[in-house]
């Protein structure tokens, strides 16, 4: 524990999820092990003078190299989404290894290691996509892979191929409380989604406009407030993930006022994006920001806000979801403008989720500094297992450390560094962009350039949750 | 800034409102000057092995040598109160400057002030009660006063010689929004409770129980509404203290829900106590727990448990009201025993606050260490303007630091150091208590023995209160 | 009670507030004696083929002749004013005896017996205004008049000259429960009022739509959530009048749901004018529609909508005030444009509260004709102990009945009979307007011109209120 | 429309659900043509002198003869079940006529009217079960039907042999929708239910009591949820069924405050039993008690007698499910004890649910008479489009009416006249109970003999529902 501090970082304006201080950060071997008014000149010396720095940003909801159905295909693999996750601040990732139905779930978590290995440039860990809760996988594998280091999973109420029904969730919820996993739930009711879609289709509404017209605010608050009884009935922890809005946000609220531990997740898209992102018209653009749940309006934004000032919302994810507009392996699957049923999901955001935060949030006074950490990367480490080692400066943590620098300039998907051919947030004036990314002590940006090593990020392991004490007496 | 560092608390399990690591701590000048694995031996070394260390408490709700109507005086006057507190491991406290009616609010600071000035064993800050909202006092003193460090100010909706009408509380808020001061609320509805009160006393129904009975969730509730409504005419933050129970609960859960930044204390009575405590016949002792609001039922215990753990209130707070029970000058004023209206209201609790919540809240299971430093120290400290030089373990920091020692032991009014010839809560068996408390890095409490100085304690002016942002664009 | 029928209202199709049916109705003396597929041949007969015949409303909330601070004095009189009631369908009205502060309230019964007296064309009963409630007066004056047939009375929070203090409330609020009274509560907060008067005042905003900045809806739903913990407290139903959007409406819902008994009244102005009424600009027009609460906006007339069909409201009135815009006894008090604060509050609406809810609540499909029975004549009647002799088509009842004509006119004043210069709804369409009104069997209003007869009005002694049962066991 | 009055029911106090008046009915050709304060002397006469007639309860909510998989039978069929309607007051019962999947349901319907004809002594329409919604049910099928007279059906969110999917239920409720029908919504989670009942049985806890424990609150609240958000999707009024207690309230209380329409029915198990009726042993005896949702327990009947009260319930109906206790064809599936998932759901009621309301609910002064007509009469009635032929005492309505006597005694199994062998309610004192019903002007009950006349029943075809208007304009 006595190794040299071979990096100081200078005169930082440090901020934690609870305090802003000034200090320089003495570094040794990748991790934290100084924090004090002055240190002793190292080896390597960067000066934060005049600046702000945060843990690294913890994005616990991403995509990269998801194994999709033909032809479409995700742009960003391990490689370049943890280079753009890097150049915005974010030094943990936490995609998803999803289980296929009727496959292993180990197979599907050594597929993903496969996919993974050799490549990041961040350090990342992976929940599990439970699509298959065969007895096999609820009795054996999920406990052990649990036991391995993945100990968070995502579970879907709406998608065919990945949905669960009422009863299955039941069951995986029930591995979540038995060792202390976390589950995570997308919540829309599947059923309302494609009655709508059906119909909007033999009307002839197909342009990606529609996409928001089938899956109105009712659905996902109905699933939302299902998702809570079903926690309630395990009496188990739920994060309900990726809230849009006011309907969802009552329905969280009212689960709160009962007692009930039901964490929530949002993301750059529900703070900044409208419906009316996805087309006012017919035009095939708005294929670029069909994401589930679709954006709202100005009224469920500010909803947002207010929670995630107020301590609604846990935590702030990317749901990085990185498909080329232009392309057939993208949102034109096979090359054509499609109905928006088959348009593929998600919009790109790993690069841009805290400087957004950063611009929006802090700088207009919205939120503080302080919960500016909190929901970009304290909890996100909490929740999943990974704090105190992410998530935060502290000693022994990770030296895993952004440094802001306050400027404006006009964001354009050619500053970005994702593999994506657009961001929906293009045009944007942004007022904040890290100066410096360091990753376990390595400059992985310098605010004009990525610095690669692939490999470079390590997998992590993660434990239990510590967003709540595990009752002791 | 680089003075040497003269103490070393050496192998500790630090403790702050977002994270928990293992660190010596380094400390020069009474201030926090490193954190670090491992720190060069120093002067002066404490050894925490194995022991958590938190931030010293912030009491921001505590009564302390508070001018009376005789024959009543308060037992705890500056240096028993602040002898107390550092023995429970308290450093800060925020006692309260009441104006009474007629008189200037300088002349109640100026009157404290002569009370605070050598006694002090840890350090002070004011709030103001305002109870006479002149024009001059609104226009003069109170601007006055916020700009030299008095920021928050308490406004009584009951109590005769306290209590504001609607208007007066409307136009001290509109103060406390121009000046970005904080202003604290005592909602209970004035008029219900002296109407029950004769009605009680009309039938006969004069003893302590009785208390309870003139004081029910009602009027409190409607009193928290009107006060959340006030402040939401003002477009003012409100900070509602000595919550009880589940009608303001959710009173305070709607107003967030709409939006409104309303914050919430609470306090250990209402976490440990019930009206039960009050008496269950009419003997008189139960005048010791006689407090307002009134200590409720088990089951709005568990509403204010779930609040804590939940985000819903902002900090714990003593509520310290030190009158002995047994003396003429206290619970049986002139020595008699009088009807429950008569009663001085008020427990002593400045002790006990940190040790009640670390062993129910913390050992028990129900709150995190983060959560337990939050509720009693950082939140307390952004609240009032303190943070952060007071309140969290962080570079700069003042040393105000507390050593934990887990072992089992049954609470006994002897063990105590305040004033007052009873605690509440003797016979109660708690688990943890300060090994040591630090004071600007002296030693105040050694675990043993309390070590007097009158007049360590300093004069805090306050500054703006940081739990939220002030907007800034 | 078998005097010969002496009129038959023949092949009427008959509405109460459970039933529509076709009928003859039979009448001797004054009453309805038979209802009947075919009845023989009469005296007298009214031909209602095709028509709709409702009870002659009640309207349980005007103001007539009601003595006034000079140079104001209402423009309508028991003669004036229930001769625009019967023209308009109302064959009830109950206004109010108003107590000054220091008056006796028996001497303000007598005083209104001898405005009434002889005047009045249709029947009318009394409401109390408490606004000093002297232990006289509750322990003699109230018990004594509620023995008499003055069951119900109104308790302001707002106004000087009439606004009680909550202990005031509740001691009056005993005295109905004790004697099983209805209380009726004007609630809006008189301090915020007051406050945000002033401030509006010094900033010289003086015009008339500045009125509703002064009244925002926040201090209607404080001074509601408060009368009904005032209720609570007391264990005694209590009835909120003129309710005028969403946030009233949901305190109200939320009183509901915990068991209370809470009746809600609205009025036209709620559903047919908005704050725009009151002035965009500043000129004085507006002045015609001051009233209070005042009216809201769009979103807030939907929420009074569904609040009549759903069953939160238990009646409609008019809230008839009746003073002219252009005159110095009227809104222009001496002659001169006034500061709203100086705007004698209220506007004229008797004759056209039922035409108004029959034309756009039953013909345009919002609510069912038995609803509009309930609301404006069945449960006024029963809220003041006036049914079944009042507010029914029954056996036994009186026979004031309304027949309906469905044309469509635009509404001018110049068609009305109230002594007031203008109505808020001149230009309006309305589709409905009584053919004939009767009151006991006299024809008061034959669809062109009003049967005056002053005297045939009779003094109503009220029982108790038959909304809900008392307990019997 | 002049045929002669055959019988008169002299001096009856009249109650309808808007009014209680003293009159003379007369009727003719089974019809009421007259009510009167004093009508001629005519062919038959009935004494009702002091005594309260009623409208014949219209139970909207039983099942007779239902066809079952065998060894379970209903014990009821229309012969004895309309029997004991009849001598309970209920002159109209509303079946359900059950589609199997597979089956058409016009088949079905034909089926149940083979099993209806000529048996029945009481009038009776049909509710739709619709189990299997094929194109060819909601295309063809169900709008044929609601056209000739089956305007309402019951759409069940569990039972594996009934239950839809939620696209199932929009597909029904669209037809509902565009067709003006009724939809009747059990409402409770069936994946919770399995989940539940599968741990309950690995457990070994298969006793009546544990029924109980495999429905709690939690899986009506939830689906009660899903129900109105289903009904909102479309834009459909919906109308829960057996409302058991605080949750489900909640739901449909919020859903009325945001606009929806929903209504909602209870039954008297909601109100005079609880879970520990269901056994607080392991006795089979409970299983006597176990239907669904199941009984809660007191806390839950307050909450549900306040929304009788207060309007929150639109309809009161028995839910009657004949199956003997001490049977193979009943509660004992082929004469064994049988885990509770097996045990037939349901309790016999068709009798008991007038006289347990009138007593409980109108002689201990819960609710007013009107009350009473409206939630067992006029409301059903209206709700199903029998009004106003059914449910109400008015002219042109059928002659079906109760004649109550006031008289205590204990309730017996033996004094019913269903073919059940026990009644829940046996022990209990009652205080009212029909002295004669009439059905359309026929005696069928005489206080102490039913006189029977299979056949007499006949067939309603229903119109569309009346609780709320069609929009007009």
């Amino acid at each position: 524990m006595n190794a040299p501090i071979d990096l100081v970082v200078r005169n930082a304006r440090v901020a934690t999820a609870s305090d802003v201080f000034d200090a320089d950060i003495g570094i040794a071997g990748g991790r934290i092990v100084a924090l004090a008014q002055s240190l002793p000149k190292a080896e390597r010396e960067i000066d934060a003078a005049g600046r702000v720095v945060t843990p690294g940003g913890v994005d616990a909801h991403c995509h990269l190299d998801q194994p999709m159905a033909p032809p479409v295909r995700m742009a960003d693999d391990f490689d370049t989404g943890t280079r753009a996750a890097a150049c915005g601040g974010t030094t943990t990732v936490i995609p998803f290894a999803a289980q296929e139905k009727g496959q292993s779930l180990r197979a599907a978590v050594e597929d993903y290691h496969r996919r993974a290995h050799g490549k990041a440039h961040v350090d990342y860990a992976f929940h599990l996509i439970v699509s298959d809760p065969t007895p096999h996988v609820l009795n054996e594998e999920l406990p052990a892979l649990i036991a391995q280091g993945y100990t968070s999973f995502k579970i879907y109420m709406t998608y065919d191929d990945l949905k669960l029904d009422d009863g299955q969730i039941l069951d995986v919820l029930s591995v979540a409380r038995e060792h202390g996993a976390m589950a995570m739930i997308h919540a829309e009711n599947a059923d309302c989604i494609e009655w709508l879609t059906k119909r909007l289709e033999a009307a002839g509404r197909t342009a990606p406009r529609f996409h928001a017209h089938a899956r109105p605010m009712l659905v996902e608050r109905e699933a939302t407030h299902r998702a809570i009884a079903l926690g309630q009935l395990v009496d188990v922890p739920i994060l309900i993930v990726h809230v849009s809005g006011r309907e969802a946000v009552e329905q969280i609220r009212w689960a709160r006022g009962h007692g009930l531990q039901v964490f929530a997740e949002t993301c750059p898209q529900y703070l900044f994006l409208t419906a009316a992102d996805l087309g006012v018209d017919d035009s095939y653009q708005g294929a670029r920001c069909v994401c589930s749940p679709p954006p709202r309006d100005k009224a469920n934004q500010e909803v947002i806000w207010d929670g995630l000032s107020d301590g609604l919302f846990t935590l702030l994810s990317s749901d990085h979801a990185p498909f080329n507009y232009d392309a057939p392996e993208g949102k034109k699957p096979g090359g054509e403008e499609v109905a928006f049923r088959h348009i593929p999901n998600g919009i790109p955001g790993i690069e841009t989720r805290l400087p957004l935060l950063y611009s929006e949030g802090v700088l207009s006074g919205r939120i503080t500094l302080e919960k500016f950490v909190e929901l970009t990367a304290t909890n996100p480490a909490k929740a999943y297992g990974l704090h105190p080692r992410k998530g935060t400066i502290a000693i022994g943590a990770d030296a895993d450390l952004v440094i802001w620098e306050e400027r404006e300039f006009v964001l354009r998907n050619d500053d970005l560094h994702h593999a994506v051919d657009y961001t929906p947030y293009a045009g944007m004036t942004l007022r904040a962009w890290p100066a410096l990314t360091l990753a376990a002590g390595e400059v992985v940006w310098d605010g004009r350039a990525f610095h690669p090593r692939q490999g470079r990020g390590r997998f992590l392991a993660c434990g239990r949750p510590t967003l709540r004490p595990p009752r002791r007496s």
